[in-house]
């Protein structure tokens, strides 16, 4: 089967990350394939960089759609542009944030989310507010890091894991969810530096993606998620039209 | 003070009825301004239009911004981009749905939404949940007429009041939502020949900013709705970036 | 139009206050008239002097639709005889602690109340509970001045502003609602001092109940806040029945 | 132990029989006196009965306290008054409504509340989010019966038995809460016609009361229920002041 | 009435305990007769003590049944094997739990359990909510006493007075859930060293069961509560099977 | 690596069934053995038989911990025993409820169950409740077939079609749950016949078991999930005790 997992953001070397992270645990019949979008913010840290790196991921679900995609990743813990992605595509579409939080409730009683700055945390809250019950959820806590300095800056590691341990304390949690595809190659040295179960939403969707396909489940089209009806679409989007 | 109500589809004819009914409440000292989106989707009808709209409403905010405007109505019943607007600018912005559903909830013990398409019933819902204790809303109808055909099909007003009446003796509410920016010349109709309060959004928002003006409160900057950190953007939304 | 503002207490300089802040933000159509009730307690800090207002409250209705009023403000923080004012009323009537906490909705993430005695924090979370969904109201901070002390003593706005950047603090809350209608003339220097928005209910409910009867909505009359049934009344309340 | 029962309104009849139904469950140490007010509406069937109630129930709370009474049932369904009893009284105090849901969790999975006018549904199922977890009341069904025609209308128990079986089907709940003190005496009848546990609020308070007494449980004075602040009112109700 | 009192675990000593409790608060007419298993762990300290405790408390309630017994308490926190034990019995079925928490709502606004291993504090949380409305359970404090070392050790009745003062405090609460069976002597004394109200479950339950089976009101059968299908049990529990 | 897929009732023909599904989805690295318990009951059909077929079940995760096992399917819709599985396995433990419902939020807006006997409706209820945000579970539907007909009964696939249809219809979902491991093999020609996804949880849990043991996430043994304290126990379940 084939997986695209889509990088909302324009950062090519931050696409290269994910892809690794996705390949390492794919099934041996299952083809990764991550993609970066021709338009729209490097990086997302806010609402509006959310709202406006949606375009371009759609753009990429519409490319993947005529290619034989069987399902997508959407790779930003904002999970931007789900809905829609679920009526454009026909295979399963699944959002890290999704993945890792479904993922955080199997693995313990309640989790706490570490991720980059604090203006993001209310995003997180309503996601889980959508994912999960209400309590799983038990706290949000950022580290101050931007997206885009993740890769090169050194202390991000232990930055990361005294936040999880602190979070963990304050919390009552005992799992650990990272909230931003570019921390997903710090989950190991996490988990095991910290003492409990770290989800990295990148590999917890890629491996979801790969079950649902497996097992023949496609987005139900029965009313919300059918094709979105075609219409005329103006200016400098209207290639998003019919 | 200066409005800029925001019609996030791009049919020019919707945006002048939504002009007339904000300038039909509007204070003597408060100036009206509509405005149609350069880019985007003719109606917003599945979460794709939805997406696809906010880019152009938000280039609206952003010129907005440029000549002092001090509050904004986005006039679209799924109120698309509101996070991102508030990130934006600096007065207040509301939403229809968020205005009508705050009005619904003052006028009685639970209302109905009445709106176009069932397909956009799941978003309806779930804005009741952002907006209104659970409970509030006590259910979605839809009439299936398409957004471009309310203005010319007539029977839109017999089958919304009947719509409106089953929805009442159904949900056991007591207030009426209509749930499309395009109803918004219904409402007297609706609400006199149904014989309960009906609440057209575009109004009830047009009247909560300019209160909202009125009082000097603006969205807080404090952390989640502080202004986008800025950045480069790619490619068509280059523009967007610093 | 008219809009009659019921300071539930008897103290009648608190009418005065309540009144001048009304005033203050009421288009140049509406007639704003404060009034006093002739039985019940001098201040509403229990739930026993909160029942005990509302013969009162209620007289004032009554006497206001007699006289041909269009809406009402019901101005104490605990919104007391909320329900039964909307039976008796025709137009609309909104209490300060809704009008307070849906405005705070709307400038926000989540706002942090911040009132007089810690033993009515209860009823501010009940009523949080009512208006608004769950999550919206943070918290609850009571400063220990009570209510009649708010005029005299000059400690009042140093002590609401430490109490208030405290709060904001601890709740991670972006708005700040006062708790209290004695509170009225804090509203802006509290703002200006902690550097968020801070909502005043007198303010809000005024112009929520101006707009609403801008609009043309009035109270549901279909089950819930009909008209009383008619009957006997027994004592010294016979006065209010049949 | 004395157990004082409060009927809120002020029908004498209706006070011996509830009476009748405290008295019949109490154990042999307690002395069961059901008292009317002095004030106040024949029935209680909207919130502006409720409120008016409440003055002349709290006057028999005082008087109680004066007297030494251990401990209070409030036997209107729609437990008038309850938070301001609670500051008033040493003992405990129980609303009816909050006795039979409690008792109906006990009996079931989940209850119907059958009562008497259909406006009041609305504060049953306020009660009902107050007392029990959300779900466990799933429905709240109006037979349209008013209170005082409880007694002499013959119609009463096969309308009463008719409605609690529709309940239990449209519902899929298993018990039913009686929704008024006027339908005490109905409880057994219809439990045996009906053939589900069948709760009446009069004798599940008196229990209630009873064990909190004997149990040596009190209302917490600590913060929100200490006795209210001493001070002036005014008016005809200036006896319930300092 | 005869009430059964299973102590779910198989130290007859605290089965001792715990009959003395449910005793001392029985009406003249009731005997109260407490029971060990004859299989199971001799504390309960874990969700797998708690699931192997179930087998040994339907033996007794089998045996209940087949003597004539009128209701049941089930004696352990943590109320295990309560559903299926409606199932079984024929009269009402009341946990320690359950009991405990409904107690705690009518003697004020908010409680705090104190516990013994903080491994169980989940346990109470997700009783907390099915049997009380969201935000009663306030919080969750152990002390790490084991279980079978409340009898013994001479620094438990501080250690609780302490915790309890503190949860009071971090919790914002004004009542105190004891929860474990083997705290039910500590009860008095905890109350009257803290100066607030402190439930001990075995004597609620006891009281609760007493007060419905003099109701007359036993357990639904309707649907999920009627006696379980007959059918074969393998292995050393086939003597479970028809 | 290894996955125990548990059946927890004692009827080998549904071990083999539920077998060859999970056998049928699993990768090509892993090996899935599917057990009998020694103890128990024939099926599962009340909380009597859930709570007593727990220790067979037990009984199975302690062998598999003892022989390497790396991960653990709960195959019974009622998941018994789930988190003392949990504290015993120190690899993942999935239910087949918890995985259908999971799956199913993925694949579309809300879903309904379609299970066997009406009287397990509760039960697939409060699971939601813990799984799944409030709303997305929308209904439960019994085809009332006992469990153990299933195989037999020629009528079961119109039958649970039929009744899917009518499921999606009433409770206006877009996705079907399979409510009992017995139906596993209905599944595709379920779905094709009424067109939306439907989940089966056998194949749902395998996945994600081999899913979670891919990623290295095992159960956090920080608090609830620890290792029970090892104690005595008596009589016939003294082999469960230290």
């Amino acid at each position: 089967m084939r997986i695209r997992v889509v990088n909302p953001n324009t950062t090519a070397s931050m696409t290269t990350l994910i892809e690794a992270s996705a390949r390492a645990v794919a099934g041996p019949g299952t083809v990764v394939e991550a993609v970066t979008p021709a338009m729209g913010p490097v990086s997302i840290e806010s609402h509006y960089d959310e709202a406006l790196a949606v375009p371009g991921l759609l753009a990429e679900i519409i490319a993947g759609e005529r290619s034989g995609v069987d399902g997508y990743v959407i790779a930003c813990f904002g999970d931007p542009g789900l809905d829609a992605a679920r009526e454009v595509a026909a295979g399963p579409v699944v959002g890290i944030a999704e993945a890792a939080m479904h993922a955080a409730t199997l693995a313990g009683r309640g989790f706490s989310v570490v991720t980059t700055l604090g203006r993001t945390a209310g995003r997180a809250h309503d996601l889980a507010g959508r994912y999960v019950p209400a309590g799983a959820c038990r706290g949000v806590h950022a580290c101050e890091i931007p997206v885009l300095e993740l890769e090169s800056d050194p202390t991000v590691l232990p930055r990361v894991v005294a936040l999880a341990r602190q979070a963990l304390d304050a919390d009552g949690s005992d799992v650990i969810v990272l909230g931003c595809a570019g921390m997903a190659d710090l989950c190991d040295a996490v988990s095991q530096q910290v003492g409990v179960p770290v989800i990295d939403g990148v590999t917890a969707a890629t491996l979801l993606v790969q079950s649902l396909v497996t097992m023949g489940v496609r987005t139900s089209k029965r009313d919300e998620y059918a094709p979105p009806p075609a219409k005329p679409y103006a200016g400098v989007l209207a290639g998003f039209g019919a």
